[in-house]
């Protein structure tokens, strides 16, 4: 006697690593077969996870048709988009749900409409606790697993109200379900932003969040876990960015090298490009350099001060953003707190500073020219104003951007420090020129 | 006639605005008057917001102990760790739950069992439908709200599944829940991190996972709104510190001027500290420069270019590790992808680099006099080296920490940043005089 096969629903899942590991050792030649081994929930994160360009090669058939027919109609649209129009086309025609499914994937994936399921249970306004049990049980048959709340409408389908099934269940039958919903309080538009959302379920939390056009319809719901896969992949987002690049679409371990470095050169570039101010500005000191060659020697310790404090600010100012501690109107009483702060540190660093040249020239272990006491001080004094500068210009970059309708996630460390070099060497020689006139400059 | 104040539950809940806007304007001292007239979850979280100065400084009283007897288990337990310990001791002691509180106090809050609340609906293994269902009504009354699944355990308290109340609904009465619950799948050990919890919880996509010792004893259960509330301060401590700073515990505008300030100088003056061998290995090169000025002004444009690859590189690593995607074993993988990424990366900057010197040159924009070509080929190959390591160094840095037991997300930008610095002054210098040897040096 052979086990019958397991069902989809009742296939154990994956854990993480193990999802990985599959992810690292399949060739995508074998991938259809695998898949339908899965759970759909870890068949669909598969597909989701696996490189653009060889989900785009997936051939129309009946495997495929197998595999995506056991998705939820969400997890199924996400990945329906991804695929080649052929394939595409051919899933939509002979998908139970195909319709369903092309009236999601019309939404922008990055909103609640492109987040939402539709798969959701309703029951009329007037209905008693007994009904909405009893529709529970026609929609679900024996696994209403992922049935977190009934949501109560009018005839037209307008969303009254709430009832989550913690409190439906201890209800005695005859017990209107209006009585005892909740008014909806958290609600999402259609083209809201997947961001928004998940910090507003988080805010109440809510485990699902029904979608609600401007007529109040309802469309459908957002479960928290479609929420946590959208939180995660912001956290990408946000920390590639502010390291400097474009987020990438397929894990680093699957990426194809070209991909990547393609993902990498744009921004790097711009980097390049900006910082070449360096070299001009720099020229413009070539003869106080030539002159005091000392000089030269601190350059990079006195403008990556300012890149740090700068880097140090723009995460603040970026997260204090994405949190809603901050906006656009904030950014006076933010510059009131980085200019004292700046000045602090800045004071801290020039110390620092000042004292590493007067050691290091006492003791002996190099000799910065007769004129060493006017260096340090230069040193020193340059230190206050880059690193108030850094800190002044990193935080305030994030505005700027929202300003001009750019995401302030944007203003990376490496941007940020590039802005403040050019300026950091026009401080460190406008200072040395006064602090050392009449000396050897 | 004058309405009834309402019950704390069905205190409407403030948007995530409403809340920051009531901690900017809100004084310490009206704070437990106001508190009183929130819903619970509300009350916790403006308190767990709240700068810890302030929260420290809360007098045991009547009115305070009015507020967090409304707040669950696990949210009472995280505020009072927070209070001074007179008052902590008044609330133990009169607290209705003082007693399972203060057992949650003694796990680490960044653990499941810092997480957990004990407030569950558990049945006995044997128990039919209808049994169970009295169960949830006897434990929730009127509002079982936050009641997502049932806990089946043997005599002694032993976890033997899960029971989704959506499963749960649609039975009839004296069907056995043995036969329809699920095997306890994703589930968390009491000092397992925070992290690992919430990453398990989306995979798995479940609302709730229960808590079980060693023993298989079942202790208490996490519910997803902890889950996300983790995530986005995770989210946070990653970002800042990439920034280069420590993670703050307070938001950016109630920190005090003084405490950011602290949050900042450490690192910044490690950095600076490091950062004091540009100047050593510059002093090395003080001759080369005196003989050609004209290489000091391409430094920063090298250095940083090199700090940037590597930030770059090392955004990636953190994230994927933060992912699971990428381990301590695969750093050898990582490298044999990243040394082409680098060399490619720095061939594109490095013919950019040549170019911008040659055309400078020929336009008359800049004279780098009668060796040019052989600087802009110094500058060019320089900047392949440079990038090529800062990719390299970016990249395994992460590897790094981890190995010796640090958090690979410590590896922050400027870190990076300053540990390339040296190496590229060094490499710069040293191409300089392989290229130049025999003419100006």
């Amino acid at each position: 006697m052979t086990q019958p096969p397991l069902e989809p629903e009742d296939r154990p899942r994956l854990s993480a690593d193990e999802l990985a590991a599959l992810l690292d050792t399949l060739p995508p030649e074998e991938l259809i077969s695998e898949l339908e081994t899965l759970h759909p929930e870890d068949a669909a994160e598969l597909l989701s996870r696996l490189p653009a360009d060889v989900v785009h090669e997936l051939k129309p058939g009946q495997k495929l048709l197998d595999v995506v027919e056991e998705f939820a109609d969400d997890d199924a649209a996400d990945v329906i988009a991804r695929l080649n129009e052929d394939t595409q086309e051919f899933l939509l025609e002979e998908l139970t749900e195909g319709e369903t499914v092309e009236q999601l994937m019309a939404y922008d994936p990055k909103t609640a409409g492109g987040l939402m399921t539709t798969d959701i249970v309703t029951v009329r306004s007037g209905t008693n606790a007994g009904q909405a049990i009893e529709q529970i049980r026609k929609h679900a048959g024996e696994d209403g697993k992922s049935i977190f709340q009934v949501y109560v409408v009018d005839e037209s389908n307008r969303l009254k109200g709430v009832l989550p099934l913690g409190r439906l269940v201890p209800l005695a039958p005859d017990k209107p379900v209006d009585a005892v919903m909740d008014e909806p309080e958290a609600v999402a538009a259609p083209n809201e932003d997947q961001e928004l959302v998940a910090r507003t379920m988080a805010r109440y939390n809510v485990t699902a969040m029904p979608v609600v056009n401007d007529k109040g319809l309802l469309l459908g719901e957002i479960t928290f876990d479609d929420v946590i896969d959208v939180v995660e992949a912001e956290q990408t987002e946000d920390l590639l960015k502010f390291g400097g690049m474009e987020a990438l679409d397929t894990p680093y371990t699957q990426i194809q090298l070209g991909k990547m470095i393609q993902k990498r050169a744009g921004w790097l570039l711009i980097l390049f490009i900006s910082e070449m101010f360096t070299a001009t500005a720099m020229g413009r000191f070539e003869g106080e350099i030539q002159r005091a060659v000392v000089l030269a020697l601190f350059i990079p310790l006195i403008i990556s001060s300012g890149g740090n404090s700068g880097s140090q600010a723009t995460s603040l100012i970026i997260r204090a953003m994405a949190l809603g501690e901050v906006t656009l109107k904030d950014w006076w009483r933010v510059a009131v707190r980085e200019l004292p702060s700046g000045v602090t540190l800045g004071l801290i660093l020039g110390a620092v500073g000042f004292l590493r040249i007067s050691i290091w020239q006492a003791v002996g272990w190099y000799d910065y020219g007769p004129y060493h006491w006017r260096v340090a001080f230069a040193v020193g004094a340059s230190l206050v104003g880059v690193v108030t500068f850094g800190g002044l210009a990193g935080s305030m970059l994030p505005f700027v951007l929202k300003r001009f309708g750019f995401d302030p996630a944007s203003a990376s460390a490496p941007f940020v420090a590039t802005l403040v070099d050019v300026t950091g060497i026009i401080i460190y020689f406008s200072v040395a020129s006064v602090v050392l006139s009449g000396t050897v400059l």
